[in-house]
């Protein structure tokens, strides 16, 4: 049941950045949500409170156990002023699946929407309008009690902190040069790959500094087992244009299940241009590019939406993609998605919630 | 280089718990250590200070990316008043194992074990002194720069908390029942399964839980990769007796680098007790026990020293190890390693180190 959630506004309301210098996560708004767990009482307490520090034991189980699972999700203002949500209801299912593989408990989908629009409604005008802003939103979910055993948190704070971002390619969507990551390992079938939690990023670190020093952009993660299919993409999912079809990794336990994917899968299809989730092995991708069939290649997920690659490099093997240009087919779904998400094309599938 | 650590004192001292009824990480000492790291300036501003919450902006990376390591130690208070602690040197030189792969700077180990000492000197009579107490120290690191890019930290504390912690059996030494994990994978060679952080023990929950409610204290895991290469039990490392000589799985990757651990190789090598270190699959292990050749099994831990093991479950397979009763080897490095640690048995190795 959605509880009455208390709005405490701010007395200091926040200068806001100027719109063309955003950056991403970045610049907070002046408000964000708390909603605290205790074993027994359950989830209580919803409130708007201005923005403002976590206050924590430090023994409290998220510093050492990282029982901790977040979401992300973008608001878009549309040319009339209107304030859309793109998909919130899948952010809240994955959330309690991520919760779930986590041992943290399950938060009512209600519960979760309600503080979403109460949030953004208090912080309505910080939703940038200039073309490729957006007002990016943060829930999670971190482990309070202050205990040492190993074993779930009795106690729980699930928060919402919101962001104001910019075009997330400051000069246009220009496709980037992505290391395929031999060594090191994102996720492994049996682990926690497909929750959104704290750990799967922690581990992705250290590869990511190494490729950045090499002079690439991200990683392409490989399975952990035999180290050659392909999983994702930095931390986006990745998309193969093969002889017209388009190719992703099929949600296998270790491949987190993106919004944006799913989004583009279903786009794809509406288009009538054919779409195969199924397994990639690394060998395979360099073949077909040997004949030519490679079309293009590109990242999706909720911070650049599209993000076309136009390089890999595999055990010092250098792919060019498309001549190292945005594809045809990944341009227009960047095109069609954005349209979709700020309210300038039609949303035939429904996906857009206005607040 | 070792900065002067200043002290602040508490002016309300706790009134401090029955030494009958500690628990583990129940209750903390009055004092704390915190050091603070900034890119530019490096490591600065060491402080023993009052016990207390730690303030951070909720964009704080820790709670999202799960950039965060940790250690474990314990202090001894001797029959004679002295104070002892285990092998430090060994804590600090995993930190930078552990902060190397999570892309979290070096700290230096002079400072680490200055640290150590001035907090313990502070906070010197929390140290219980009832047979099985010890107090136990947490280390860790945690990255506190508010930003949402999946990026390393600039900014991280490093924290000492201390818990007086009793005898981590209440009723002695007694075996544990272990379930063999065979869906959930805790770690596998290029993820994180060596470094000790965060998110290594929150992927560990759910089968923990699982297990709990099968009637299983902890699990067995097994590799990521074959799903039958024994790793670790729960949070320990582990050991098997097969025909008079002790095997234990060699590190490989994703098997945390215990210094109990290493400090059992060692007591038996002194006791010429012939220990192999090596890959151990669990279908061998059936088939010793099956032979009759399975004499004893333990997990090694700072938190339990040795935890006997007295059933295995792997598919509903039940194995009974020695009746299901500690075996006399387990008994015996029990109080070979207790007695050096707490200053009763003399210390061949070198491995306490006086505060």
């Amino acid at each position: 049941m959605v509880q009455a959630v208390e709005i405490q506004r701010t007395q200091n309301k926040k200068e806001k950045p100027s719109e063309q210098k955003l950056g991403f996560g970045v610049h907070y708004t002046d408000h964000m949500f708390i909603l605290d767990y205790d074993a027994g009482s359950g989830w209580h307490s919803p409130r708007v409170v201005p923005y403002q520090p976590i206050v924590l034991d430090p023994a409290a189980k998220v510093f050492h156990y990282g029982q901790t699972v977040f979401e992300g999700l973008k608001a878009y203002r549309t040319e009339d002023g209107r304030v859309l949500l793109f998909r919130p209801n899948k952010n809240i299912q994955r959330l309690n699946r991520s919760n779930e593989r986590l041992s943290i408990p399950y938060l009512e989908e209600d519960v979760f929407i309600d503080a979403l629009k109460q949030l953004i409604e208090v912080d309505r005008d910080w939703i940038p309008s200039s073309p490729g802003t957006s007002l990016y939103i943060r829930p999670f979910i971190i482990a309070t009690q202050p205990a040492l055993g190993v074993a779930p948190s009795t106690q729980y704070k699930f928060m919402i902190i919101m962001s104001p971002v910019g075009a997330y390619y400051a000069n246009g969507v220009n496709p980037v040069k992505i290391y395929v990551e031999s060594h090191y390992v994102r996720a492994v079938n049996g682990g926690v790959g497909e929750a959104k939690t704290a750990g799967n990023y922690a581990a992705g670190l250290s590869a990511q500094e190494e490729a950045k020093a090499k002079g690439y952009e991200q990683v392409l993660w490989l399975d952990g087992v035999h180290r050659k299919y392909i999983e994702e993409v930095g931390s986006m999912n990745v998309f193969f244009k093969i002889n017209g079809t388009v190719h992703t990794p099929a949600l296998n336990g270790s491949i987190l299940d993106g919004i944006t994917r799913n989004s583009i899968i279903q786009q794809l299809q509406h288009w009538n241009i054919p779409v195969e989730e199924r397994t990639i092995s690394i060998e395979e991708l360099y073949d077909y590019h040997e004949k030519g069939m490679l079309e293009e290649a590109f990242g999706t997920g909720t911070a650049a939406v599209i993000s076309p690659i136009g390089e890999l490099n595999w055990r010092g093997d250098k792919l060019i993609i498309n001549n190292g240009e945005t594809g045809e087919l990944s341009a227009k779904l960047y095109e069609s998605l954005t349209g979709i998400q700020t309210g300038t094309l039609p949303d035939p599938f429904g996906w857009m919630v206005e607040v």
